[in-house]
């Protein structure tokens, strides 16, 4: 198909698709005239994935092309790419709250992984990430206690547990690029799927709990 | 205190304060002139909590007032500001799907429900969010598997369980209106907690089956 196809198909601006090609973000058609190219299903298959990203993920451009580069790095194993895009996509805080606040969050986030057995490197963002948003809590009076800390760390275990199957059975059928893409999208829109069905368990647990009182 | 003190002490500039007190965010302090008023450590407290919410969590002033309406209304029990809050901080989505994506989304959600038993009103904003991120995955051809999906679901149920726990914990200890806000920080910051407890689990569980190959 034409440029004018794929942008009507996807739904993208043929200026946007344009920025794409340039910034690498979509591969090149294959030239049918020194003005024209041919695009097809793959590429309209990429721009629904920048498209989620961008939509679903709230991810700047700058942060999809780094993990797509990933993606499309046929040297980058599947360790790499959920790496790359979990250290991309993650923001690590930065606040400037006391020390007692730091330490306590600190604390935390050790009796979190002493819980879980995770190995992590000492320099993942999430880790400051984490510890960045616990300071927050107790800065406001309502950190976590220690049976909650506990629950919330069991949940992302099975959420991560999860994950990783989702990539094993892909890399099973699809080999290493689908594997990779799988990566991608269940970290980035598993997010905000994991939020919603907290959401949605939360007015269950909320209900059995306190229905009376509303 | 009076008014720069609070701005300095809570790193929020006065004109931005003022605004907090004419849209009701704020608590009026005690007047002691005409043209001056005395603020004490609940304002900046919540001064805190109004940051950490729009920081963190992201969200916009009107559903920040819309949030700390259900809090500090008396008449709303503990379900009552956790379904508010819940409502109020939850996109829908909103994808303009084909059937058959958004089926299988549809037969998901129901999977997820059966499996963990939730009991959930229909127009839960977090139904709707939830079928719109799977009608996503199914479209891009990264739809979970049944394991994922149940592993996801366990996740979240176990999450929800820690944000009801630490509800009721802070009930017994400081009432209705420290439940209330603990609802609210749990809700809102531990999206972002539990985003980066996932990614550190991840990158944990992601070591342990690929090292080898990175």
């Amino acid at each position: 198909m034409r440029v004018s196809e794929l942008s009507r198909s996807s739904g993208v601006p043929v200026a946007t698709i344009k920025y794409y090609l340039r910034e690498g973000l979509l591969a090149r058609g294959a030239t049918t005239s020194p003005n024209q190219a041919r695009y097809d299903s793959s590429h309209l298959r990429r721009l629904r994935l920048i498209r989620a990203l961008v939509e679903v993920g709230g991810l700047p451009i700058a942060v999809v092309k780094e993990v797509l580069g990933a993606v499309d790095d046929p040297d980058t194993g599947l360790h790499g790419v959920l790496g790359r895009t979990v250290y991309a996509i993650t923001g690590t805080g930065g606040t400037e709250a006391d020390s007692d606040v730091t330490d306590a969050a600190e604390a935390d986030v050790r009796a979190i992984t002493a819980h879980t057995g995770w190995r992590v490197s000492e320099k993942a963002p999430a880790l400051a990430g984490a510890r960045s948003v616990l300071a927050r809590m107790h800065e406001l009076g309502h950190a976590p206690g220690e049976d909650t800390l506990r629950l919330w760390a069991e949940a992302a275990d099975r959420a991560a547990d999860g994950d990783l199957r989702a990539v094993a059975h892909r890399e099973a059928d699809a080999g290493r690029e689908g594997a990779a893409e799988t990566a991608l999208v269940g970290t980035v829109l598993g997010d905000a799927l994991l939020a919603a069905l907290r959401r949605i368990a939360q007015e269950s647990h909320s209900a059995a709990r306190y229905r009376s009182d509303c």
